[in-house]
């Protein structure tokens, strides 16, 4: 056996090493949703709960010089509510909180950052019930949410047919560009109006919640574009053996993007390739198509699902071909 | 107001802040043990749940060397487990793990890690639900368990009453002395057998989730020494204006402990303020007592809860000043 470091087997390549050792775990007549979705599901008497469970760590998922605390807070929050909302109709009930930091870590900055936690908790009416607070050389935060299943409303990232149409909500890429704004000139420099923009996408991304308990009683998939479009595409049709043909001129990109990143490959590369963006994608049978748009204006469908087992991308009717270059994590 | 760091506010301070920060959350009903318990519990439908969280850092809670990943992973779940079993009669059903590794750490660390976390998982029949996955520069483990209440068995910390005994599980002091040896000497040193002994109290504790399914019905209150036994009964005591006198001789300690460290004032140093025991504090009232010492031969009764909101520590009759240097987490 090769005795190779994570950076060399990749992060795919780490979880099939976890997937392969934890298979053979008990598995359970009472889970609806297990490893491999956005979030875990499972049965309590007559209710369903839904849990998931996300790590941020300093310098790999934000960097304190980029970010205030307050604002760091609110977007723990809201990118684990997002991962509740790829699930259906499913209400964020209970948050619990771990945190590590520095000793030399301020008051007021602990004070801000929960300030941010409670913020948006309440927003969504969650409770925060509980947590651990540790030292840590650089500052990690887990945040685990857990949600009540409503109507037994629960989508899984399988379930696209052929003939489905392929949704998504607002604009993508925006986070993207605001992340490359602040790797170039930080935080502290002075932006325009658009870029600023660009930057609050990154730094306060809002879970698509409310829409997804509009919308999810049509869905026949769905998750939440958290490593970018590209990726939540596959994650919705190759993965189960499905493809798609998609539009790129149909996936909708902000004035702010086109004013501030003027080369098209550029807006391409941040649309398609950018993560963070925490809108929905999703698949529905066309019939459907119509009555979502109406319960969610924000929704564009970009595409359509096939059984090539490929993703092919169009741009004014010409293939293009388009190199994954997403986020690598090791 | 302050700007100081956590550093000079210590982790009470900390916590006091954290609270302050998150009071006034939406509170509910369905609550039914909050903030400032071992784990947090809520009621779904005619069903109660039970949540716990840990955070494990690199450097802070575990060294590398001292510590094998296999080993690691057992103890990362016991430690929840035993949160768990501080509740009462807990079944604990379902885990998410977090984690956070550097990119050079090897395949094979992984591995063993998660078999680490599946044997413990295995052996308490709780189900890996899933998780994520991301770098980090020091490896954090993030372990949360949902358990599932069994006939209203939830024992709380509050609930001791003046005239009660106050019971624990086996001995105490093995895992301090154990984290003592390996300060001292590292992982590679040649032990002998009662070293070895107390090292592997350090690095493989077992959580009482038995004894605790086995008593707990018999309790009025409860909780596991994670952070020393002194520490534990001020936390079923003085937290709540209740007091007690301890007898320091009805502690038991292990041959192991006495053997290595001959010194008897460094013995009662371990056994009252040594972290990571994760044996079970309770009180009982004085009419339950024998049955339960039937039901578990492995307690003791150490003391009696009184209304002094004293803790008090005789040896052979006379008082002790025990004075508190317990694990500074900041």
């Amino acid at each position: 056996m090769k005795n190779g470091s994570i950076a060399s087997i990749g992060e795919f390549g780490l979880i099939d090493i976890i997937k392969n050792q934890i298979l053979n775990s008990k598995t359970e007549k009472n889970v609806t949703v297990g490893l491999g979705d956005d979030s875990f599901c499972f049965k309590l008497g007559k209710q369903s709960l839904c849990v998931t469970k996300d790590l941020l760590i300093e310098n790999v998922h934000f960097k304190k010089e980029w970010i205030m605390p307050q604002t760091l807070g609110q977007k723990a929050i809201e990118v684990n509510v997002s991962d509740i909302a790829a699930m259906g109709n499913v209400k964020p009930k209970y948050t619990f909180i771990g945190l590590g930091v520095p000793s030399t870590t301020s008051e007021i900055f602990i004070k801000n950052l929960y300030k941010g936690f409670k913020k948006i908790c309440d927003k969504y009416q969650i409770l925060i019930a509980g947590g651990d607070t540790v030292r840590a050389d650089k500052i990690v935060i887990s945040v685990t949410i857990i949600g009540v299943v409503c109507n037994d409303g629960i989508v899984k990232r399988s379930g696209a047919n052929a003939g489905d149409l392929i949704g998504i909500t607002n604009t993508f890429g925006d986070a993207g560009g605001g992340v490359e704004l602040l790797c170039k000139y930080g935080k502290k420099h002075k932006y325009t109006k658009y870029e600023r923009f660009l930057i609050s996408k990154q730094n306060s991304p809002k879970a698509r919640l409310h829409e997804a308990w509009k919308i999810s009683k049509y869905l026949t998939s769905l998750t939440d574009a958290s490593d970018g479009l590209y990726v939540s595409i596959e994650l919705l049709t190759k993965n189960f053996c499905k493809g798609a043909d998609i539009c790129i001129d149909k996936i909708p990109i902000s004035t702010a993007l086109k004013r501030v990143f003027k080369d098209s490959q550029k807006q391409l590369n941040f649309m398609l390739l950018g993560a963070e963006d925490y809108e929905l994608v999703f698949t529905v049978p066309a019939s459907e198509a119509k009555i979502l748009k109406k319960l969610v204006p924000q929704i564009s469908y970009i595409g359509e699902v096939n059984l090539s087992n490929k993703v092919r991308y169009f741009y004014n009717g010409k293939e293009q071909k388009i190199q994954y270059l997403g986020y690598k994590h090791f």
